[in-house]
């Protein structure tokens, strides 16, 4: 065990290291310091985030004719937090030390009544620390202009239910999605990108008919598990379904898509039936009535919620973590000693770079640069014709670029081109005219 | 004049109430009353805020070789906004009534000496007020824990310059590009969604050497007018250029794009010739060196800098104002009364639903709806067989739809459909099979 959390310790490290080296991940502010738990994408992650968020959107927006998107305010009014419960519930039990000063997190503690920078045993009382950050809305800073950057994205969708459903006229069973930032003023930021302060959640709500509640819930749990073994790429081994035992008084199922990070199991998606909790709520706190006229059935009622909530940045280190290897490579030329392939095997819906054209000599860089701009209409493609083509192959490898397209001397004459596969290292050779459709077909298998 | 503020505000007061009869923009919160300067995107909205981000960073950063992606968080390190000077600059002059207590902006006040409240004409001394929204990080709430939501989203870019260039080998001139949300306090958010607290832009920070500015500068705002010309369609009494003739004592050029909004002329994109001065302040805020190595050359040098900014939300409205029009339409039938058709003639690449699938009939339900599922892999598309055809033709008309689709009873005969222009309302006869090389053609022409 001891081992295995070495070499877990060993793939963080060189997964923050690559990440940096790449462009994937920078700690925001660096040349200030830092500021702990916030992570800034860089190049290549901007785009994977990016294509993450779209293929989400697709999948739960684009392509469901029941189900809408939406894109609110990070800052809502006070009162959403008020009925949502976050403002009165929504904290940490927190300890100082009264000799250095240091404030911790008493769930953190392995002993909760000695420092553990100082060793003192002079520690508060626990109090509750809200995670909610605050602001002021107005040129007052007071209370009554207190306001909040949203803890959750899921909450602006209770608070437009009623009006997107009537600008849409969607009947009951329907969904309101939205991806967006969400800000926790965790004490303890930690494991990289996982636990940090601002992040991206992608949330759906779809509201039923109380009776539907459950069937629904295995509904969704089912489209998101087959979400991420058919376009995410998730081997069995890599998740879990966790089974929530203990349900908050108004829930009444709850799992969590877990995944194996290199620290260890931890949640990646919440697939929660929260009954008729935030609509009633929202009603009470609002004095909107936000219950559902059924006209065809003459009946009204508040609607049951089956959410479904992922962390976009847990996403992309899961894929990240998954993805990374090592392996022994033969080099170009035979007899020579094996080198290291570090090779991110991404899903190629998702990779930040989908294809590469790499021409076999800078001689074909007019020809092969004009084949680069045409792909580059339909995918994320990228052109390299310095350094070997070896040399090449490696970077694309270490960025999890599926396809590499390598246009040769004999490419002028056949209009064909090699198209070598990342994982397999097989080649195919592929005319040009069917280019597009070939791609098409092998990304979105 | 007077004629016309009525004819535009009439618009404003129509655009409002469609946008949020159709869901495309509505009041933040609205259910608690609404939060002043933020607005939520509703399924509509949501979907042309999205189509607009992708096209920009389409345009932007994939089909460029020389710009790369970023995606940074909005709370940075607090000395990011000491040395970009808006800790100390970025502020309004207000004034206080010592008689109702409201505050107001000078320099928004028809008579800075008049309550425009209640009259007193006992005001205070107008006096500084910051714009940036702050919050605290960490679980202490005290100055030095203070931080703020980022005024501008190019800001990161500078701090994250040399880490984005180190990752990328790329070399000067190139560029680095973001979209995300930036916050302003503003003292009296106004015009819909002009000026609001909340909002999303789009920023390229372009790196070159000093004697190429100019050039640049040219170059970049040539670009940006050719997207809103060829891309979003702006007509040319649509736009101007204003150019500033006073500038910021570090600045060489700098021009506005402005669009002819329903309350005036305004704002839409700068681009603007910032010399080293953003560089230069962070190397000097950080201790951190952000000048350039030219290695080809053996010189070092600050990178002069051209900036395009635009806002996203200024975006919508600019084109949603632009689209609306109401027109006298002759109905189905012959012979009958003229009615009126509320169209929006928004720009096929952009339009919230690009392609809508009717059925002549609901009994041709089965193998319409087969080709929406169809056509919804590649285009932004939906279904609709509710009413009559005239009926959803106006409702398609009144989002923007720029193609619909009419499958009749002879579709399934001759594998042809019939596919409607909104704007010109001609009708064009279109085998299945070569349908989405049809409507691809359309949509980017």
């Amino acid at each position: 065990m001891a081992e295995e959390n070495v070499k877990n310790q060993e793939l963080m490290d060189k997964l923050v290291s690559l990440c940096k080296r790449r462009g994937f991940v920078f700690p925001s502010s660096e040349i200030y310091g830092g500021i702990n738990g916030f992570w800034d994408y860089g190049p290549y992650g901007a785009r994977m985030k990016r294509a993450i968020e779209n293929l989400w959107w697709h999948e739960m927006v684009e392509t469901r004719d029941n189900v809408e998107g939406l894109d609110s305010t990070i800052i809502c009014h006070p009162r959403v937090w008020k009925a949502s419960g976050h403002l009165d519930q929504f904290s940490d039990l927190m300890t100082d030390c009264r000799n250095c000063k240091s404030r911790y997190r008493v769930d953190q503690m392995e002993d909760p009544t000695t420092c553990p920078n100082c060793g003192s045993k002079d520690l508060t009382e626990p109090r509750e620390f809200n995670l909610m950050m605050k602001t002021f809305v107005g040129p007052v800073f007071d209370e009554e202009h207190a306001a909040y950057l949203r803890a959750e994205t899921c909450q602006p969708i209770f608070v437009d239910f009623h009006s997107v459903r009537v600008a849409t006229r969607q009947k009951i069973p329907f969904g309101i999605a939205q991806i967006g930032k969400a800000f926790r003023n965790e004490i303890n930021p930690r494991n990289f990108t996982f636990r940090s302060r601002e992040f991206t959640q992608m949330e759906m709500e779809f509201f039923c008919e109380e009776a539907q509640g459950m069937e629904f819930f295995e509904y969704w749990k089912e489209q998101r598990i087959n979400y991420y073994r058919n376009k995410l790429k998730f081997k069995d081994d890599f998740f879990r379904i966790y089974v929530h035992e203990k349900l908050a008084h108004y829930a009444k199922a709850a799992i969590d898509i877990e995944v194996k990070f290199p620290f260890g199991w931890g949640e990646l998606e919440g697939v929660h039936h929260r009954g008729t909790w935030d609509l009633s709520r929202h009603s009470e706190f609002s004095g909107e009535d936000l219950s559902y006229m059924d006209h065809d059935n003459h009946r009204k009622f508040m609607p049951t919620v089956i959410e479904t909530s992922v962390g976009l940045d847990r996403t992309m280190l899961a894929l990240l973590s998954a993805a990374y290897d090592e392996e022994k490579a033969a080099t170009a030329k035979e007899g020579m000693e094996e080198d290291t392939r570090i090779v991110m095997h991404l899903p190629p819906l998702v990779a930040p770079i989908q294809v590469a054209v790499l021409p076999q000599s800078k001689k074909l860089k007019e020809s092969a640069y004009a084949l680069y701009k045409e792909i580059d209409r339909h995918f994320r493609a990228e052109y390299d014709d310095t350094g070997s083509i070896g040399k090449r192959y490696r970077r694309q490898d270490e960025i999890g670029t599926p396809y590499c397209i390598c246009y040769d001397f004999e490419s002028g004459n056949d209009n064909c081109v090699t198209v070598r596969d990342r994982d397999t290292m097989l080649q195919d050779r592929v005319n040009v005219t069917q280019l597009r459709d070939y791609l098409e077909k092998k990304i979105e298998a």
